[in-house]
């Protein structure tokens, strides 16, 4: 690449726009170079309060971030937005074809917006996403935003990678329990019931309450964090002040509680075990495991032997190549 | 365990339904058995055909998959059930607190029915469904029938495992922008709008089918399966004999075409990456490395060493152990 990576991670580090740019587009393209970016930019990141943004298709959850960018903004830091939107896994499609435009942000030079859009697997996405957000914290944006379309897994992991959750709903949403049975209730930091205008929102908002109340505690001991949920009309910016409240509250009880240590403890071990694991798969694949897998395939589907079996000889076979 | 895993294995073989209980149980809890049995079962498998069964919580995938296995014995065929209920990955609960119950069925001595829903992961619990289909595979019964709640990534995960799969939606399932947002679209060899008897019925098919119509081809060669949609009354047992013509249908285009074997090919293919990969991982992460990993962290999280040269620290250690 032109300039080097090197260049680019100079650049990251500077806070230059471009570089930020080029450097998320290394991540996302998966380029060999962007290892050697991230390692570079490593020991400048960790100082971005990550805020993970969720909910059904529909609940206005870019309205939403928008204006809370525009929040931020006002209080004069710098924003970065990372759009998460999972591809099916089977057309390579977007999911999100009607993305509302952050209008509010989009021209400030404070506000850097990325839409990631999945070419492969979801996980790989997730990977890729809290790449980014590392790029965004390294090159000086206090908080980041990372939206995520719900549509299972992906916002779990987007949420494993977020500091404070947030989990938007509309009345349609129902009384709470689709949200319950997608698994929304147990990574909500808290909820935020949108277009709350609209008839419905009081019943949704109290039957959300009512299910929290009957949330079984985490057993944990010292001090609780009480999910809550807080009534918005994202499109007139209308409960954006509070949800920014919310999340200040919340941030300043991790801090104290030393949860957000801990948190962040188990992120980064995560992290580092699937850096691991990718490793190893990497190193395990090589032309000559994949040509005994495609042999040695006709006489497990014969079932001459069993898939057992196969998975043995290839681990043998890669014990004696390490020695 | 009692008897011993082998008699288990013989019980299986000659369709004992204690033993294909048992089996699973051992599958289901992960127990060291497990391996032995699967092991030695596999060669009396690959002659069910296994048909998914998956779609939007309310859909009435239960009914369906009840009436389904009722018209299957009609036809003398022993049928195997496995319901996939996926479990929050934080709390624990079952999704599905309301399961119909199979009341066609389940006191049919030739129909096998297991529920499972998973303690861990929901990729945990994917895999324990394929190994539950095995037992029921070489235990005799010719039809299984896989139904998960359709919440993202498990039913992909089941549509991969099985020969024919068959997305439910209901009217109000929308006009099929849900169903493509969630991946069904991709999955589905056809779709049943199931409650076709409610209001918006045929406006939902016809809107199922204009989004058909656009689904780009998928680039193959040869014959190409276009999938229908067929309309069902599930609790009147409306539709099903439709649905059965449909799975016999695609069942013949797949074994005439070549496709039945493809898929089952790379179904295996799958399956023995993962089982490598699983083991590997296993391997990895002995006392030692996850002791490495511990004490290192901290030099991680102070920024005075990165996650991926952490990962590398662990990866010699790993290759030096080889040796």
């Amino acid at each position: 690449m032109k300039g080097g990576v090197h260049t680019v991670a100079v650049g990251v580090l500077q806070g230059d726009r471009r570089s930020v740019a080029r450097g998320i587009s290394l991540v996302e393209n998966a380029a060999a170079e962007s290892l050697e970016l991230l390692k570079e930019i490593y020991p400048k990141t960790g100082n971005a309060y990550r805020i993970g943004i969720t909910g059904p298709p529909g609940a206005g959850k870019s309205t939403i971030t928008n204006k809370l960018a525009g929040y931020f903004r006002r209080t004069k830091q710098r924003v970065g937005i990372i759009a998460v939107d999972p591809t099916s896994p089977f057309t390579g499609g977007a999911l999100l074809g009607d993305r509302v435009r952050m209008t509010d942000v989009e021209l400030d030079r404070d506000v850097f917006i990325r839409s990631m859009a999945s070419r492969g697997s979801l996980g790989g996405l997730s990977k890729k996403a809290k790449e980014a957000a590392d790029i965004l914290d390294a090159s000086g944006h206090q908080v980041i935003l990372m939206e995520t379309v719900g549509v299972g897994q992906s916002e779990l992991d987007v949420a494993g990678a977020a500091d404070t959750t947030i989990v938007v709903l509309v009345p349609e949403s129902g009384d709470g329990i689709q949200a319950m049975k997608a698994g929304l209730m147990e990574i909500a930091d808290f909820f935020v019931m949108n277009k709350s205008d609209r008839p419905g929102a009081d019943q949704a908002v109290m039957s959300i309450k009512m299910i929290l109340g009957f949330r079984p505690s985490s057993g944990g001991i010292g001090p609780v964090w009480l999910p809550d949920v807080v009534k918005a009309v994202g499109s007139e910016g209308k409960g954006i002040e509070e949800i920014a409240g919310l999340i200040a509250g919340h941030r300043k009880f991790q801090e104290e509680s030393g949860r957000l240590e801990q948190k962040r403890r188990a992120r980064l071990k995560r992290r580092i075990r699937d850096l691991v694991e990718e490793q190893l798969e990497e190193g395990f694949w090589n032309e000559q495991r994949t040509g005994v897998l495609e042999r040695e395939l006709g006489g497990v589907i014969e079932r001459q032997m069993t898939p057992y079996d196969l998975a043995t000889k290839l681990i043998e076979d890669f014990r004696r190549d390490m020695n």
